[in-house]
């Protein structure tokens, strides 16, 4: 093991970079009735009965007024043929609803199409640390799509898993 | 798209089956300073500036106690290498932490051995939902170890990452 680093930011920084997360999409409503949506690498389970989720997103971003506002989002598990979606819902605010890419699902809010799966979420917790937040969502439906690769982000780029590493 | 899975438990098992995780390893001392820890597919960051990470955990879980009582955690990033480690810190709790797979690290936490990075998290917040818990953690300290391949958990099996998904 090498010494600390001691700069503790380069620590985060750097750790991170050695972790893989899958991809999700989170979208929703504004109160004015706006679809907003992002992608997040942060997307975890944390119980099963009831079953309940977690994400983390910024305070400062386009969707956080649908978190703050309003009751309920979507959120996507991707797959490797959604690596296109994951661009497109990490670009432009502006672009990430132009196109046929979503339609109106539960509640009216923006179903993105052919993902693996999605899931309902009823907002049951918003922890605010500093610019960010904590959001605990209670899943109360979900739709499965084509089965496909998971879509995975390491190393600032986007992969499917490989080989499986036995006992 | 297929129809909506009615039942909610269904809808959330069945997404993150499709759902890919790298694999993280969480450390800490209870109270009366017995090492506790377990391994984590829920850690995400949250923010860099000051750097803030999460983890989920159960509140019925041994580790529970170390988090709850004391102010610092340590959070490993596994690698392909740290297989069986993973195994053993989701294992049987009464053998996790016998044997030569860990140290005294920074503030007398049980440093694991051989990772390919670990970071020093003070706990800034504990948020209970039913009987688990988001955990918010500010990183003030991390080493690195030798690179390698990060370690997933998908589909109740471990992995590595595969190909590069290019545009």
């Amino acid at each position: 093991m090498e010494p600390h680093i001691v700069d503790e930011l380069s620590a985060f920084k750097l750790a991170f970079r050695r972790h893989a997360a899958g991809v999700a999409a989170v979208t929703g409503l504004t109160p004015a009735g706006i679809p907003v949506g992002f992608t997040a690498t942060s997307l975890a389970s944390l119980a099963a009965v009831p079953p309940l989720a977690t994400f983390n997103m910024s305070r400062i971003s386009t969707a956080w007024p649908a978190v703050e506002g309003t009751s309920h989002v979507l959120i996507h598990l991707l797959g490797a043929r959604n690596r296109a979606l994951a661009d497109r819902m990490s670009g432009p605010h502006d672009q990430r609803f132009v196109g046929e890419h979503w339609a109106v699902g539960p509640l009216g809010l923006p179903l993105l199409n052919d993902v693996p799966a999605w899931m309902l979420g009823r907002i049951v917790e918003r922890v605010p640390v500093g610019d960010a937040a904590v959001v605990v969502v209670q899943i109360e439906d979900g739709g499965l799509g084509d089965d496909d690769e998971a879509l995975l982000y390491h190393e600032r780029a986007y992969m499917s898993p490989g080989d499986v590493i036995l006992d």
